[in-house]
């Protein structure tokens, strides 16, 4: 998998990068990252990136040119998505890391910095993604939460495949709670379902907790799990 | 605003703080980070931070005992919140942030690792915050997503008050579309009703296509906003 990030701030993701598991994985070339900086293509003398928005407003808007020939420099692979990151984009979630992972070769992500990006931008765009309802200051923290979750579901990266497999969303529920040494921690114990042994009670135990914590945590995801269970069991 | 980053990997946050907006407001101590590595209270000669989970499965978990010497060995401020970022927390949200921003002194905020943290964590912690419903091999983005969602929202941060108050989410609908120069690009043209210097009319524009837009792409948060608006009108 390649990953473009076109960024305004490229230094930005060095620690990132080569931090952790992910890290661990781009030194494995599991993934390869490239940079290409917009303002290497502006082609005022100040190199401008940025303008006044039309029609009044305060704060700077990225401009559609730097863009467009930054993107525009990058190689092009077969199956390849040019990804805008933005809080106006579908929201990140699991099916869509997946869908990532599986589907493509190329994943161009184009980080908007200031007040946003001109609106033109998205003739260039094949996708808009947003990390989720907030706001931020600046494009690369959601492109290195997509790499992050991308990477990790590439062959490699996580140690074995069940470790993917058992975690949260992945089933549409939350994840059961789980307990290391000791058994005993300044008077809070390991529950006694854990420590018997028997295989099939503390998996009945661990789905239990599940659905009982997206009941109470997540009703939003509840539902939309237990309407899915009942079209797999008719 | 003091931050206290309880993290395996403080490395990881180096460039992120020092880039960017973020990375100026730092720099100008509208808040302060520190960092708190759990290895450094690891009490056996291997320094383990994590270990198998009771019950069986795949995946190493967080150890209890040096989140909690980690935690206890922060000075106190008087509004201060330990929050666990975990996909099984309430979903980061603007709101959430705001509250952050303007209620507290000090955010600790601590990241899990391997598979998660134990469970008896959570008696330490008085909030669990999720980025959103997807699995990433680190808590350390979601920590940095938050900081920068809360610092943007510090004053000193974002030039203008206003830049803040128009921006998507913070009044519940996405953002309207933006342009800057030049009026032509690639044949695509700016809105006639932007270049129109009517500024009535502008307002009138950008509500409309905040709110066919938020209509199109995101009916949860057009819902939930045709019944706030219903209530304010009343």
């Amino acid at each position: 998998m390649r990953f473009d990030l076109v960024s305004l701030f490229p230094d930005f993701f060095t620690s990132p990068l080569s931090s952790g598991l992910l890290g661990k994985a781009l030194a494995k070339k599991i993934a390869q990252v490239h940079f290409v900086n917009p303002r290497d293509f502006a082609t005022d003398k100040h190199r401008r990136v940025d303008d006044e928005p039309y029609g009044g407003g305060v704060g700077m808007l990225m401009k559609p040119e730097p863009i467009f020939s930054a993107v525009e420099s990058l190689p092009i692979l077969p199956r390849r998505e040019v990804i805008l990151m933005t809080p106006q984009g579908e929201p990140m979630q699991q099916r869509l890391l997946m869908e990532l992972a599986t589907g493509y070769d190329q994943l161009v992500l184009i980080c908007g910095h200031y007040e946003g990006v001109d609106e033109r931008v998205l003739n260039l765009v094949t996708r808009e993604v947003s990390l989720g309802d907030f706001v931020l200051t600046c494009g690369e923290i959601p492109a290195l939460a997509l790499i992050n979750g991308v990477v990790r579901l590439l062959p490699g990266t996580v140690g074995k495949v069940e470790s993917l497999k058992a975690e949260s969303f992945e089933a549409g529920l939350l994840d059961y709670p789980q307990y290391t040494r000791p058994a005993e921690f300044r008077g809070w114990k390991v529950p006694d379902v854990l420590l018997s042994g028997n295989h099939a009670q503390i998996e009945r135990w661990r789905k239990e907790q599940q659905i009982q914590r997206t009941r109470e945590r997540r009703p939003d995801l509840y539902e939309a799990w237990e309407k899915n269970s009942d079209i797999v069991s008719e």
